[in-house]
């Protein structure tokens, strides 16, 4: 008996994807380990930066004043008083015609408003004592960074749910954060079915397939940011899958099941999430691939029941357990990042479907172009392995051309 | 006394960036551990993918020929003879107007070229024994995935040097990789330098600032496929110094430092590579920022002596340092990857020399669009919070404008 399901839209099955999703817990880690991380607070610039007016070069710093009557024929000389390196400071005072030499990052001494560089002076030395000759007139604040150029006190420098890259590592350090405090990793279980898989490990036999999706998605996860934790492949036996599902359960925050979902005789995962329970957000979409993909609830845990076929798996973790990885971790903005690309060939068969063709991007002369990856099946495993995007053909009564502007959706590897 | 120095071109220094640079050793790991590592080995198909001629649905095997003659008004009949789900597989014989009921991915029956959906047939059930009308022809070779249609065995599915992604791993496991054979990361020391530095953990004090560069590396060799180790900060004492530095090269793959690399007073990075004997490969390029950037080799080892100037120390990296990671693990093609990009600002002021602006790039309607990030100054540290570009502007007598189109080199976290 074929049970009857109602196909939703995909926008409606990425709302019930990420329904109800709270941010989940925070931790405090080293800012080392902090590359690729989301961070769980606001930074706010607890001090200016730079927190003090500095020399950007070497040279020697002065008072503007002393230069107004320089000329090529009548240069202004200076008596050097003292050399400070960066991190050092000069704090004595200074008088008419006195210089500081300065190095690269050093303070300007209190008295200083100008930098002038070393190539621009002439250098003399009388009895041990340093003097320079400055034939042109020197604006005040000439080659000065002054304090807070950088970035002002009490900005938000940056946002909670930014992804920790080195340039976010380095503002961090600059404020002192030797810890930070991010979002913690969601644990993601996966657990492979069908009668067909061999392990990975295990010789080819006629009829069967090794599980390439248990691997796929479990770097998937990785790349989404989660912990993957794979749980192995399930028994043929109803109550003991039924018991492993439930104790997986237990150790993650997200289950991810691959096969078995359709509505066919041997598809265990419609009946076990009967048996568990679990409230269905739907068990149908109106796409391809990937239209069997199941999304159910059970004590707060989503448990996203993907499809055995490797590109209908692909897809269903690219655009609903990766939504929900994200409003886990509080990432911002839209569910899903996507953005418009030229389409590089014809798709001229109409389909009443949304279609996720597993594409590659090329960058061309300031355009995104893309194209397919390779075969276009359901059941394909080998385009993916060059599949940088995804793109987005929305169902109708017409199919597309090569040129039209169509959606894709960007994946971490581009 | 100011050394003078030689400035060399971008393009230059980056292929002495890269000279003499052999592919480093390779390991074998596990499949799981893969993602984002680099394939050591191309990658053959040892098999046809599908292995055998198998159902892309759930439904019925049968012999085309058999319908030959089935009519709206005269259905032909079927006698359902066994029933075979995935990974099973039916080799007994098949007579006419019999028929196989199978699942998807399950091996087609050798008499059978054709199967139908279950949707398309009517079934019925006389004394325990199964039957289904079929009241329209079916050709030959309907719903079925052929072997070999995915790929063909001998196919070069992967070349070495292919950065592993999920569907990369998708098609490893698929055959039978449980190990795989990868690039080894290089292992990359980082030494700071500058007396102004205080430790991310230190209270701020005058005149001083925070070790930004050395996490802000630390982050970058990481994602840049390496394996970073900080030893810390320089001590003012030279001798102790090149100790340090000479038993640090014997713990790396590549050695970076940071600071210390102009030709002023305070400037120790010269001295030192001059006492260990190293070859300076180039000590000046023409570029802002990073113009002092230095690149030296001692025993095959290349030393990055990077600016101690937060951004110039950033665009030093992912210039130079990025692409010797990349010589190292054999990723092949050009040392950086670039494209073009429609500038979003006017760059009026013209420079003689090449000019790479930490950039925001934003993906509009099928349209790269390249930004500055933030303050375009060689010392400026927060707008590499925000980078995810390096836009290049060769440099000459004219300035650009907005709308132009420039290089723009990528960086991985786009």
């Amino acid at each position: 008996m074929l049970e009857k399901r109602t196909a939703i839209s995909v926008e409606d099955a990425l709302k019930l994807a990420t329904k109800n999703l709270q941010t989940g817990s925070i931790e405090e880690i080293e800012l080392k380990e902090a590359h690729g991380r989301v961070l769980a607070e606001d930074l706010k610039a607890d001090h200016d930066v730079p927190s003090f007016d500095r020399s950007p070069y070497d040279g020697f710093a002065i008072r503007a004043e002393d230069t107004h009557n320089a000329k090529k024929d009548n240069p202004s000389r200076f008596k050097v008083v003292a050399e400070i390196g960066a991190g050092s400071i000069y704090e004595k005072p200074l008088n008419s015609f006195e210089a500081v030499r300065i190095m690269t990052g050093a303070k300007i001494p209190d008295q200083c408003n100008a930098v002038v560089m070393l190539e621009q002076v002439k250098e003399s030395n009388e009895e041990g004592q340093a003097f320079f000759d400055l034939d042109t007139v020197i604006d005040k604040h000439h080659n000065i960074s002054f304090q807070g150029e950088d970035t002002k006190k009490g900005t938000v420098l940056l946002k909670k749910g930014t992804t920790i890259s080195p340039g976010v590592i380095a503002t961090l350090a600059t404020f002192g954060y030797a810890q930070v405090w991010v979002q913690k990793k969601p644990v993601i279980g996966v657990i492979a079915t069908g009668s067909e898989l061999l392990e990975v490990d295990q010789p080819l036999e006629n009829g069967k397939i090794r599980n390439s999706n248990a691997y796929m998605i479990y770097a998937q996860i990785q790349q989404a940011g989660g912990i993957p934790f794979y749980f192995g492949q399930f028994s043929d036996d109803f109550e003991v899958c039924l018991e492993n599902m439930k104790k997986a359960l237990m150790q993650v925050d997200f289950l991810i099941t691959t096969g078995g979902v359709s509505v066919g005789d041997y598809d265990l995962l419609p009946d076990l999430l009967k048996a568990l329970d679990a409230e269905i957000l739907f068990n149908k979409v109106q796409m391809r691939p990937g239209s069997v993909t199941t999304v159910a609830e059970i004590n707060n845990k989503k448990i996203f029941a993907l499809s055995g076929n490797p590109s209908a798996c692909f897809v269903g973790f690219e655009l609903f357990t990766k939504a929900a990885i994200n409003a886990y971790l509080g990432i911002p903005g839209k569910v899903i990042q996507h953005t418009s690309a030229t389409l590089g060939v014809d798709f001229k068969k109409a389909n009443p479907f949304d279609r996720f063709i597993r594409g590659e991007i090329h960058f061309e002369e300031g355009q995104l172009l893309a194209y397919p990856a390779g075969l276009d099946k359901s059941n394909s495993v080998i385009s993916l392995a060059k599949t940088n995007a995804l793109i987005h053909l929305p169902g109708g009564t017409s199919g597309y051309l090569e040129d039209d502007e169509v959606n894709v959706i960007l994946l971490k590897n581009v």
